[in-house]
């Protein structure tokens, strides 16, 4: 476990690509395929190989899905139409199976664990939630910062701890997923702030905003951005963290940096859990050898945010929904790409004649 | 089974769109996640529940995958830098389970079937590989017709007789691919005289060719539509497929009418198998209700393919490799639509607030 957001932050190390990736390059070449015809697939086996150090695993088995969720004091600026009720409601829904990632990770045999980051309810005591929160909700971002330094230290640790706790007990891939009523509000703030981007560019109607009142939301994201511009003038990430975003992004953060200091790959989901990925990634770029994208979310800020990435999720199904499901729909095909490098026979081995 | 090809055309019909898609969508609107925001999740469960005409199946299980294979007696144009002997080597890969496919299928339990629609080895007595060929070969579809009307006829004919005797079988889903050197060149060919495009902005590398060799390939494509112009100017799709199509693309042309007129979905691979589909849909668009695009194909001229067709596939991981991978991975987002349909909870029977 770590013991401190710093230990943390020392034990994160880039992968070493120079000395594993054109060895898997070499393997997945000599299989009984035209060169390069896996596309992302490919690179996908690449990636996990050169995550475990050519000790190429047999499976990539048992994932966990960790999905954070918190409420956020923003609302009241109504920037959602949805009652914030909806977040513990919805917290329930997934611990006890009927939500949309309940139903996707049950199909992908991933397990799934809750990580309440502080909702405006008390959840009741279930054993796939657990509670790491501070609060029943961030401060509005608009007016005042998000969090103190010390709950954002906490919270990402928490998310770190968890990714060590999950290590601890086997399981070779996690993924993360979110559910916070208004958190496109923070996570838009979070890509403004972090890539320069005007939130005119980047707000969409998240879970069902009618069109007429998102740049009333533009306007808001805008208003948090003037509020703490000498925090975000500093580029420092956390700062920018704990000042316009949220519990759950905080946690999430936590996931991501914790897999990469633990060398284990992570699965990002869409809008929200890609903005914590941002922030993993600008506290230490080294994070992006460990973590594959799922899915692009059809929020339409998505694609400015993707570029300033420089990365391509691996699915573009036009969904919208967060809680990981990008990420459950994912994991079946990178187990595929590893079998692919497991299993297929070579042009030797199953006697093909191979032009180079 | 289908007695004669004019059976077979006579027993296709439409789904009852105007039924069952409001009944589904009305469904899915209820479920605990916002309207609309699994996507491409929600067409595909909706046109599994139009299919199945309102009796939605627990599951989509079993799952058979066909692959076809030929070879092609255009390959004497220098159009393909792989040796034909390739075609035979890899029908007996996949039976053996080393191929990319035969790897993929096993991961997402599909069961496979090799059709051999004539090739130039006699393969070896396998269970898993069944022949229905005439000839060793097409004809060099630059100088004469690919084949008879009657070779033709057979080969539609045992194909869509393998998706009958699948029903019979018990599957529940349907999913072609193929495997046959030189196959991009016929595939092109259609499109081309299917959808009145030009071979230059078609014509892409297969499965390997060097850049420096793609406009005499074209040229050779060109020089088979200016051979059959005559036929091709009928805008008659069997002729035309008999004319510059092959043997494992009127066979798979064969399983995706067969599927239809049996009201099976039928998942359809990348540039190859798209091309028999395409000719399906042309002798009977109602083919389309039934069928399911897998993957978008690196191919360059795929992307004037969908454009004709109005569809998007479901995956674009950048693969260019057929045998029916595109199928293999889109098959478990397809049993995911499904689930999402019959699992997830309704906001009634979750306590969730629904906000319209």
């Amino acid at each position: 476990m770590f013991k401190s957001y710093q230990t943390l932050l020392d034990s994160i190390k880039s992968t070493q690509k120079e000395t594993f990736e054109a060895k898997a390059r070499h393997h997945l070449d000599h299989l009984t395929k035209p060169k390069g015809s896996f596309g992302q697939l490919e690179d996908l086996a690449t990636q996990i190989y050169t995550i475990f150090e050519g000790k190429m695993p047999q499976n990539i088995e048992p994932a966990l899905l960790i999905v954070a969720a918190a409420d956020h004091g923003v609302c009241c600026e109504d920037i959602c139409p949805q009652p914030q009720e909806i977040t513990h409601q919805m917290v329930l829904n997934i611990a006890r199976g009927g939500a949309g990632i309940s139903v996707l990770a049950r199909h992908a045999n991933m397990d799934m664990i809750v990580l309440d980051a502080g909702h405006r309810e008390k959840c009741v005591d279930m054993e796939n939630i657990k509670y790491i929160g501070y609060a029943e909700q961030s401060n509005n971002i608009a007016k005042e910062a998000a969090m103190t330094k010390e709950v954002c230290e906490g919270l990402i640790l928490a998310g770190a701890n968890e990714a060590c706790l999950a290590k601890e007990k086997g399981y070779k891939i996690l993924a993360i997923g979110e559910m916070g009523i208004g958190n496109t509000t923070p996570a838009t703030a979070l890509y403004c702030a972090l890539y320069n981007l005007s939130p005119t560019d980047v707000t969409g109607p998240g879970a069902g905003l009618v069109k007429e009142k998102i740049p009333h939301k533009a306007q808001i994201i805008q208003k948090a951005l003037d509020t703490h511009k000498d925090i975000i003038a500093t580029k420092n990430p956390f700062d920018i963290l704990s000042h316009v975003g949220g519990f759950e992004i905080a946690a999430l953060c936590g996931v991501v940096l914790g897999a990469a200091a633990q060398k284990m790959p992570v699965i990002i989901d869409g809008f929200i859990s890609v903005s914590a990925y941002v922030v993993a990634v600008a506290i230490n770029p080294a994070v992006k050898d460990y973590a594959i994208l799922s899915h692009a979310s059809a929020e339409p800020g998505f694609k400015h945010v993707l570029k300033c990435l420089e990365q391509k999720p691996l699915l573009d199904l036009e969904m919208r929904l967060g809680e990981g499901t990008g990420c459950a729909l994912a994991y079946p095909i990178i187990q595929a790409a590893l079998k692919i490098y497991n299993e297929m026979a070579t042009f030797e081995s199953a006697s093909v004649t191979h032009v180079k």
